[in-house]
């Protein structure tokens, strides 16, 4: 069995964790190859494989979605903190989730990526996957922007506001949940948007249909498009950033022992949010 | 064409125009029939209805829905004041609308319905469909119940709240838009769920994926179920209610010259709505 | 010293802790008086009372202020269960606790009271104080009400909602906080209101100044008004609930271990809280 | 009557308003001095001014109450375009107005102000004041930042957030309306706070006493501090923001004829307000 092994690379102990399972696993006769997370030669060296294993936490894995979804290879995340949503196995349970996965016993939940495209004056100037969301948000200046709404090319409204979220139902735990956003469980194939701070407007999200598009065009500088909280870049006034569910997935491999999603949100959400 | 024509029974208005209406209709070879809203021998006389036109708000449409939705007849709502999401169509619109209907020009779009039953003591006692919403509650006593909440047989939460709304995507502008719930645009099959004033508990609702089912569970009483805000009973302590997508569908007759959603959304929220 | 005992008395535990305390304090020395929570022989009974001591939660407390505080005693809650509000101090605290008030090493803490006057056909037939909130809100029917807002006699806005919540500080980490409402520390004098559930309405808060009075009349019927979660009666049409700030106030005596009121809140919201 | 005369600088309107009026008042024999909005020398030529005449829009006033405010010069806002909540006056209103204060019928509304200090490694480094807000809140980077906050110099809590709002109740109308924190009407010296996007928290605002002082510790960077929307600057990780009410209010002034308060609320809010 061909393994991607790849690390969050400013952890030794998760960098630790992968190069001793990849010996391991190699001692038991299998490929595998340790890579970044992502880059120019992954695509090269992905080729074939089956599985990749990801050491880190949810923001280790959203960065391997980005880079691995499209070239189809599952996931399997390793925590080696606090259970995330996307990472719902300790290392002391790789083994046992391991060896379900060689012997066949394991399957693949698919999660919905968004793909957004960003375009300015009528040309495509950026494009990328996301598993959590995309975010057009103001910039360093603590004020609000003016972003225009358009959903199937038809205008909806403008909001005025810090910011808007377009998430995936795997998204919908992160930050469109902190401005009060649905949960959408995850095997849902719709998009949604939620306003960040709405000046003088209501706060409700609004869940779209599978296959519609959103755009998002901002009528305000400074401000900035934010990819699942990790890639961002600045934006300027007339900017259209054009957001749909990606005909790819993200492939994240399940065994019978791992924590079912109703478990993890009831965990991180009922246990260990809460607070005033 | 046989043609249905129910009304608002309380106002003379739609009652005239239903009359008035199925004078014309017949006047015009068709097999136009006056009927209640709902009742026992509805079922009988809709035999091989193509459509039914409602004339009335959207709360004649919701109970109209629950009882002909499950004979497969296509609705038409015509509405005689403030146009509403289900009432898209004035009555000086109707003529142009029936005409696109009967010349084909015309076609039909599904709208989720909930099915929600009543099990007391093991025994189903109750069982309705719903096109907005079905809401466990308090009663006369403003206090208050404890709702426990299972997602596929599992315990997912216990709530102390005011009560619990299910809704489907069409009762997403409805009851759950008041507490913050999401806007599911109309062609989601997805049910959710959103809490009314849950003491220390997080508000956001939760959007479940299209087959699941969601069961509300009494912990207190007094309490009431509510169907689409029309149909209420009185709950007892340890009644479970089951909620689940309909297989049957409620039929929603559109013509070319229709208000979109997304406009009726925009005047009836961005414009109607507002205010502190 | 002359001193009150009440306990919650549906709850043994309760009343049996009075009645050991009781037979202690007399044994101490003190004229310790076993009394009901309110009725008509209680104003008599308390005369000349330094200090009551209540044995229950913040619902026992709520009703031992509503008709103790109007006669000047001053209050000390004695909590069996989980510590409340109201009543942060536990029967084993409380030995250590009287001995400080004995000694005159104690202070009372003024908690606003407000006032609600029912107004039907410009007659007044009911008023009441109350130590968290006043509410107007839907009767048993689940179904939204009209109640029209003036704020010194001004016509402010009308509200379709489940109901509306007029509360004082100590009622902001009650009923309000469920709908969203902010938590006012406990030294305010303001009253504040915030709506149920508005349909198509903002739903902040609105925080009063401290002479201000509020005024809800009701648009619709069936509704309820419900004074501190406890006393209830129906209201009509055109019933008008006028609440202001009482000149009265509850008197809570403070020694000085016993827990400030932001532990409590950081105990109360910050840990027991949360859940979804 | 010496009258300071001070328009938004980038609205030529502006300031042929301020000039027209100037020359009118001194041609009826008052002091009228033409002023920039603040500056070094804007304290000397102040001395001795019994009114401040604004030409601008509400940020206008925000401005000018900083630098006249600890004058204290009672102000007067007169807004050329939409009126607002600083600027209730018109253009066409302003003689009327101006010959009742001249008459002395008038009389000045005092409206609280924070006093928002920076403290660097134990040092002061920058001190000002708000008449709207100040906020602690993320930089560029579309992120959450940790916010810990002290009341009184005890710990309360600490929030991972895109930010933290403490507004005085001119504010609530602003930005702490926007992520659901009360309106509190302008009598009220108390300050409140409110967190913009709290994660796995509550939402709720906490309004505090009049005379506490909350401190905000920034735990992350790159974060900004940024007063009344108007004066930034970037904080570094450890960095402390302490707010309380200061002893010198900002006195607006009014006359008989100048909408109140609820009737801006009113139309600002309901009128204005509104959208999905």
């Amino acid at each position: 069995m061909k393994v991607l092994i790849a690390s969050r690379p400013d952890r030794p102990q998760a960098v630790a964790a992968g190069r001793d399972v990849a010996a391991r696993l190699r001692a038991g006769g299998h490929d595998a190859l340790e890579v970044p997370l992502d880059g120019a030669e992954l695509a090269q060296r992905a080729k074939g494989a089956e599985l990749a294993v990801i050491f880190g936490g949810d923001g280790t894995m959203l960065r391997a979605a980005r880079s691995l979804a499209p070239l189809g290879v599952p996931l399997l995340g390793v925590n080696l903190g606090r259970l995330g949503f996307l990472t719902a196995l300790s290392l002391a349970e790789f083994d046992a989730a391991f060896a379900d996965i060689a012997a066949g016993r394991s399957h693949c939940e698919d999660r919905t990526l968004l793909h957004a495209r960003l375009v300015r004056d009528g040309r495509e100037v950026a494009s990328t996957h996301a598993l959590n969301d995309a975010v057009v948000a103001r910039g360093a200046a603590v004020r609000s922007i003016h972003v225009e709404v358009l959903i199937d090319s038809e205008p909806f409204t403008t909001y005025w506001a810090d910011g808007l979220i377009v998430a995936t139902a795997t998204g919908s735990t992160a930050y469109g949940f902190s401005v009060g956003g649905p949960v959408v469980l995850p095997g849902s194939q719709a998009l949604m948007f939620v306003p960040i701070a709405p000046h003088l407007s209501f706060r409700n999200a609004v869940v779209l249909d599978e296959d519609q598009t959103i755009e998002l065009v901002l009528r305000d500088a400074p401000a900035r498009l934010s990819v699942d909280g990790q890639e961002e870049r600045d934006l300027a006034v007339g900017d259209r950033v054009a957001v749909h569910r990606s005909p790819v997935v993200a492939k994240l491999v399940r065994t019978a022992g791992m924590r079912p999603f109703l478990t993890l949100l009831k965990q991180k959400i009922l246990k260990e949010g809460g607070g005033l």
